[in-house]
């Protein structure tokens, strides 16, 4: 198998700096233009060879397939505010020329049976090394502020107990889920009645 | 009063750099020792110059006064996974022997009129200048995820529509922090019945 | 003209974060397969207002063709150890499928009148926007950690006494540039000559 | 001997860290003043776990004696534009409240014998971590940009043929450094002539 992984990882690790930057660069030409960012953070992290290792085994994947049968070596997380905005950061990504999109899968509407919830999108990324061009893999995941909260202490929960949850956990889980989902939501009409009563005002101010 | 902003702000700004590599080194350390960490992200902002001069207007603050009567022009964010790991940080800023605590404002038992929750500390510290030391103030807002998730929308809703919200919005966004709180609760009680499980099943495996 | 200079200098900006982790990307790739790195350090610059404004004026540029006429508001800069590196960064650059290389300078070979040395590549990137594609033209300049030195250094006098240098200084700088440039070359022969070493070393040793 | 060496090598990692900020802030702190910076960039290097057990066998160091025996683990480097800076960097160095500096010598004029120049500071460094204060030992290397082009390829050099080099060779690479070294002198020599011809025409200029 893989001889060398310091080597093998070295183009997603490569990749995942250059796409910070890049993510990050969406949010900074926003405040430049002094307008609402759907982009509030970015955070990259390589798969551990620990991981890929096990999930080369529970997959069965073929040592020659790796590359093209494990989607998530280079991974991505996008933090938005709002609920809105996950569907602006994916349009933007859609408009992009330096990737192609191979899948998109919408575990925001359609959370994980864990209740968990995310946006995510695979593309192919030609990333340029010393000797030529090589097509990279690369998974980004775009999720709300809340959305991350439960995922973040969902997966420190899980780390420490690898074991499946108690079944009242594992409710209580989804429960929070989905609590912490309709906050997104009462957000997201607190501002958009916001949005409607400043136009309002705007609109009797120009009557007069 | 101040001539040279840029100037002035320098040492706020060198302050927030060192600041923001000796946070972040207390989250490495815990993941060197593959424990928990109660840090999961920081971040830090000099406060902008209109906002300052607003403040000094809307407090009426000498000019002479300011680097010791306007505390939070370096300020600085930890964001916790639990609940409980705000104590802990606070707790680890406290053994420090590099700075000097001058106040500390539980706003997570203590909840502003907003619906606001964080744990601010304000300490001075000595930051080493071409010419010799000078003592500058810092803040560190510490927070839960969810927390963080409220105090980023509400701020967001405010950037844009600047006057007082109806009382109406007023009251939504304060239920909607009680309900962030819930969560945050909910997690912490989830967490500890897991260990209590885990420690269960150890203590059975040492019966036997 | 320009009316926001920030903005105008955004794209600027970004594209000279996104190269400075390609560039560096480079030389990990080396040092990752334990290999010699043309690459010693690569740095970025953007030009100032003033020095663009002040140019606009000494070569008369339309505002029009401000972004195609300035080819050098987006700067990198690499040094390298060999004066062989240089040769070696090139074929790198002209390698990648990125960018479209505009022009060539070899200031190496043919230094400028004031003893000034180094490689000068420029290219078309095409930098992703929120709203698009915008090609930026770039400029970095390729030499050596000696024509490093003496360009730092001229342009430090430079900088703190503006007008032309005294014919004496003049020619002692050009003096100076002469010998660094006769540092490289004798460098890389006493490399070469190590080099040829270990080869006969090498033979005489399968020879036995 | 040391069991995890990632966890023993944490604390020097993070005060490389913290030195590097600290270091770059003096670079930002004159740029600010907009006076001439006597610090042109800085790296950090942590010693490889390779080169400290090869040094542990080297100079017979008792495992318990490591952190105090070895004082290069944590190494720091400041390259400056001219010769007369290393002396104002020491300097500033030696007004610092957060350290104590533990010795320093002098390689600028009592060069070694390979020809490798350098002006070494070693300080104690109080970090603070999760569990109190720890004292580490930092080196800092300070030496102009001419000294840095030639410990650079003598280093690579070194690297890729590890016996002593031929004695013609360390000859050569003597008079190179000697040559390196009497171009940091000339280029102070210009200098302080540009400095002078500027005063007598200030002064003239006062006259009239």
């Amino acid at each position: 198998m893989i001889e060398n992984w310091e080597l093998f990882l070295f183009p997603y690790n490569q990749a995942a700096k250059e796409w910070k930057v890049k993510l990050r660069g969406i949010r900074d030409e926003f405040q430049q233009l002094d307008e609402h960012s759907p982009i509030e953070f970015v955070t990259s992290r390589i798969k551990s060879i620990d991981s890929i290792k096990e999930k080369i085994k529970r997959r069965n994947i073929a040592p020659d397939r790796l590359t093209e049968d494990m989607e998530d070596i280079c991974g991505l997380r996008i933090m938005c505010p709002f609920l809105d905005d996950i569907h602006e950061v994916v349009n933007i990504l859609r408009r992009r020329n330096d990737i192609d999109i191979v899948s998109e899968r919408d575990y925001v509407n359609n959370e994980k049976e864990s209740g968990y919830r995310s946006y995510h999108i695979i593309f192919r990324y030609p990333l340029q090394l010393i000797d030529g061009q090589r097509d990279i893999l690369v998974e980004i995941q775009i999720r709300t502020l809340a959305m991350n909260f439960w995922a973040t202490l969902e997966h420190s929960l899980n780390y420490k107990h690898p074991n499946a949850f108690p079944a009242e956990v594992h409710q209580r889980l989804q429960a929070a889920s989905e609590t912490a989902f309709k906050l997104d939501e009462e957000m997201s009409k607190i501002r958009n009645e916001l949005v409607k009563d400043a136009e309002k005002d705007q609109s009797k101010g120009e009557e007069k």
